[in-house]
């Protein structure tokens, strides 16, 4: 059993995309074998790309304020929202607050 | 994209175990593919099983104190804390505090 606070786990440049940082809290390194957990922070004013990909993503918003885009608009999130997004959906994360955007996503390993 | 504050989830009496209650925030009736988010609630004073199964579980604690037992001993989990327990791996969740332990727990599917 793994057993760590989540800050532990270095926060990590998300591919490169500025004021976003990733956590792999739980992944292959812990021998899981069906999907991995990411700890995401945004910093006020910054995005994930809107993107799309075959594997799906499993989201809660821990903390902050932001939005999450899809094809047909902008819907608001905050702490205790809950987002599936279905492989090969376009979707961006955003921080509209004042303080990070925190949250959890899982992908299928 | 399902976009749904945890709380729109009926928290549902989880197994008959008194004082604990889970909420399938996403699973297969979202047509999820790979795994499934669940949301514990565990009221003060209260425990899941001490038990094992072939799957695995990927937590990760909100609000609360608690324990978690396994075979060698507890250790103390609270908010943010990253627990990943290995099919087979005996385990049980505990609330040792005044207030509601709440996590977020996922399973493949």
């Amino acid at each position: 059993m793994k057993i760590e606070h989540y800050s532990r786990t270095p926060a990590e440049p998300a591919d490169g995309v500025p004021g976003v940082t990733v956590r792999w809290v739980i992944g292959k390194k812990d021998n899981a074998p069906n999907f991995a957990m990411r700890i995401f922070e945004i910093e006020p004013g910054h995005s994930t790309p809107y993107h799309q990909h075959e594997w799906e993503h499993e989201v809660l918003v821990l903390d902050g304020e932001g939005t999450v885009r899809q094809k047909d608009g902008e819907s608001r999130i905050g702490n205790g929202s809950v987002i599936f997004v279905h492989g090969m959906e376009m979707h961006q994360f955003s921080n509209r607050g004042e303080s990070v955007l925190r949250f959890v996503c899982l992908i299928p390993i």
